[in-house]
């Protein structure tokens, strides 16, 4: 072992983070739910793995200007460059594309997963988190997109956000490219100044039009003094978008036409009652969506950061990506799909009080008062049989005594402790300590003296009566609890 | 989008592989069961993330005798070096120690993740793989590796094997370092050869003691004529070795005295029934390990690469590492643990022919006889009706004709599908064909004449009748299977 002085550090690395048990339960009963929603679809379950050939993933990184920055990378033994994924979608269309005969088409399914950013961390910012992901991939028809945008509804309501307290927004990115021709910046040598106008788009609901137009020119100081360099339209220019924002209609465009068959077929379902609603300003912020977009908002207000109460906003998005597929198969493979961000809809869940994990129990812990390996069996014996009858239960395993052993049982929560010293032995019996009702007796107990002589909620039974009795003490918290 | 002569090769990178929705469902499944154990025994789910700093990851990359090598590295922007976890003890020493007030000690926990290897690929040999852990930290008592022991048993049992399938066997590295110290291979210096002996013993097993006492003198040539080099010990080393091997004993070692204490806790706990035994043969192949070690054999048997029959092994293993968080901490922080092999175990599983999704029923498919918005909008409404009935169920969404709508209802093993042209849209029906039965009946046709008119398991019912009457299919179509 190491002495003090040459010890190594533990530390986490910038932008990750341990899981605690709390947020893992609260995942797992929520992807669980959305797993019913996507099997009712028709999806079925496919992963790929987290390491993709670097060319593969390709220059659609989300949000970034060049190829491959902000992505993990290492090369092979030869050679070949690899990559941690940086989302679900670029491994997707590696698989399909590679095993496009052996899968039925459209080919829907669904999967969940880490993916990795190589970037700076920041507060809410990580560098791995959890994706979950739906495409339909081999079908042009929007269709498919209308019944993503339908599924992402069903999904909310599914985890338990309520009707009206969310929306799903759809656009056509068709639309948007119509009105970037409009203004000049057609052609692959404009592809920056169009992200950049497609971000300032994407503000809107941030900062308002005034802040979009801002945007869109030489750009806008925030409250703090940052500067964001603007997109450089003249008058015109940002008139034109302007519009398109207010109006949503570009004329002869077949985006239009998409949106409205969209339209009628939510219509058709039902989900026009405010579920699916056609936003103009609904931009999504990668550069390979082709077709419709569709991102999910939480409408509800909640105080952000700075304490101010703002509008949840986006937990969900995604769109048409008609070329990702394309780029392995040399002929046309259309697709659509969307992405679950999982920890901003696990933080909303627990906003509306939902997720909690009241419903599990801490373990039964059996104290260990004397330590000979006969005495052990036994205390092991009575936590074998509280397990066989269902309770989560445990012997302590430390080195420590009494003192130290009800500490423990405090800081797992346990509901109760069951103790046998020698005099308890020889009489055939166990006590059992109901630690919640101690604490609330504890609570309305101001006397040092009267506390330890009241020892309360506190029993002695035999041996045998162990298992029923632990079994009343858990029935009577729950019905507190309830 | 690419053309034909520049388009990109879609392929995995070398061993890594894609999960498809059996191997997912039959996980999943096997996992949910897992947890219910470990949360019985009184765990809590505890998660690092897959990126660690190298130098916490340490040098003890399982069978590699050089630091790091194997590993997945990668240079962060601030020079340091940061790796891929290659299994999830190391990430969670560095949790421990980090986190060393904050927990409960001892402290319980399991998790359940992608591990990495940076290794060359072979059959059966993944460079992503997952384990399944769980962990006791902060107890020195060998009754913590008891419990673990009988937990390994009490999950074999609950993903279902067969007591007398499976055996749990228990070995001391303290027992082994007191002979590899006997013969002469104490100290640092020695650890290479300690390793080969070590590995020598572990063959048993798999080569008789006759291939182990070549392994411990010159080496071993199997029978394609490979030379696997040996540690070289004199006669009276490998005397002793062996020797040991088949009485367990060693006078005066603490080990010894240790293993007696937990085949006396196991005792009491009734698990001596042949769940869990004392081996001195077990080593498990890591330099970490200090104390009790320990691992989980299947003993059915099944054939194997070769077609001969052979026990299927060892799926699960662990043991006393008291040095891994210590290196953090400069105090002695003793802790105990094992590793399942996710996928040995469910192959395990699917060998004993468990872990089958015939419960999971594939969707009924809506065909797409007319194109139309209007169409589209109804096709949809009888698949929300279906969804809202919990079956599953998807419009087909491709572009092709009826004929290639039926093949892709077939690919997808949809139960039935739904059917409405023009005509059955005029008297407000709607047809649908039962493909199992009709699967079954064209078994039965020999003549395609009679094929084509027989038309069987096709029935018209109202459109009313939609979710009554494809539910009335699925009901008869399970009575058949059960």
């Amino acid at each position: 072992m190491a002495d003090k002085a040459d010890k190594m550090k533990a530390r986490l690395p910038r932008g990750f983070v341990d899981r605690h048990a709390d947020d893992i339960r609260a995942v797992k009963k929520m992807t669980d739910e959305i797993v019913k929603v996507y099997e009712l679809y028709g999806f079925e379950p496919v992963e790929q793995p987290l390491i993709e050939y670097t060319d593969a993933l390709g220059k659609f990184l989300p949000d970034q200007d060049r190829p491959n920055e902000g992505v993990f990378s290492f090369q092979d033994d030869d050679e070949q460059w690899l990559s941690l994924r940086y989302d679900l979608t670029a491994p997707l269309a590696r698989f399909v594309a590679e095993n496009f005969e052996a899968i039925p088409k459209p080919f829907r399914s669904y999967r969940s997963g880490w993916v990795f950013r190589n970037e700076k961390p920041g507060p809410g910012r990580f560098r791995q988190f959890m994706q979950f992901d739906a495409d339909i991939v081999g079908t042009p028809g929007v269709a498919a997109d209308a019944e993503m945008a339908m599924m992402m509804a069903d999904t909310l309501e599914a985890v338990g956000i309520k009707r009206g307290d969310y929306v799903i927004r759809v656009n056509n990115r068709k639309v948007l490219d119509g009105v970037l021709e409009a203004i000049g910046l057609g052609g692959a040598d404009n592809a920056g100044r169009r992200l950049t106008v497609l971000r300032a788009i994407d503000k809107l609901d941030k900062f308002g039009p005034e802040g979009v137009r801002l945007l869109l020119g030489e750009g806008r100081k925030d409250e703090s003094g940052d500067f964001t360099k603007g997109a450089g339209l003249d008058e015109a220019g940002i008139a034109t978008v302007l519009a398109y924002i207010e109006t949503g209609d570009v004329a002869g465009n077949e985006g239009v036409e998409e949106l409205k068959q969209i339209a009628a077929l939510v219509a058709a379902a039902g989900y026009d009652d405010g579920r699916i609603k056609i936003d103009p300003s609904v931009v999504r912020g990668l550069e390979y969506y082709t077709g419709p977009v569709y991102e999910a908002e939480l409408l509800f207000e909640v105080p952000n950061d700075k304490g101010e109460i703002v509008r949840f906003g986006s937990v969900a998005g995604g769109g048409r990506y008609d070329g990702l597929v394309s780029r392995f198969r040399g002929e046309p493979v259309p697709a659509t799909g969307f992405s679950i961000g999982v920890s901003r809809l696990t933080s909303a869940l627990k906003n509306l009080g939902m997720l909690d994990s009241s419903d599990v129990i801490a373990p039964v812990v059996v104290l260990v008062m004397d330590k000979d390996t006969e005495s052990l069996g036994r205390y092991q014996q009575m936590v074998s049989s509280l397990r066989q009858a269902g309770i989560r239960a445990e012997m302590y395993l430390g080195g420590s005594g009494m003192k130290a052993q009800m500490k423990y049982a405090d800081r797992r929560g346990a509901p109760c402790v069951v103790i046998q010293g020698g005099d308890e032995r020889a009489n055939g019996e166990v006590q059992i300590k109901d630690l919640i009702a101690g604490a609330k007796a504890a609570a309305a107990i101001t006397d040092n003296t009267e506390w330890r002589e009241s020892r309360p909620a506190q029993v002695s039974v035999k041996e045998a009566d162990l298992v029923a009795t632990v079994q009343g003490i858990l029935d009577a918290q729950k019905a507190d609890r309830g």
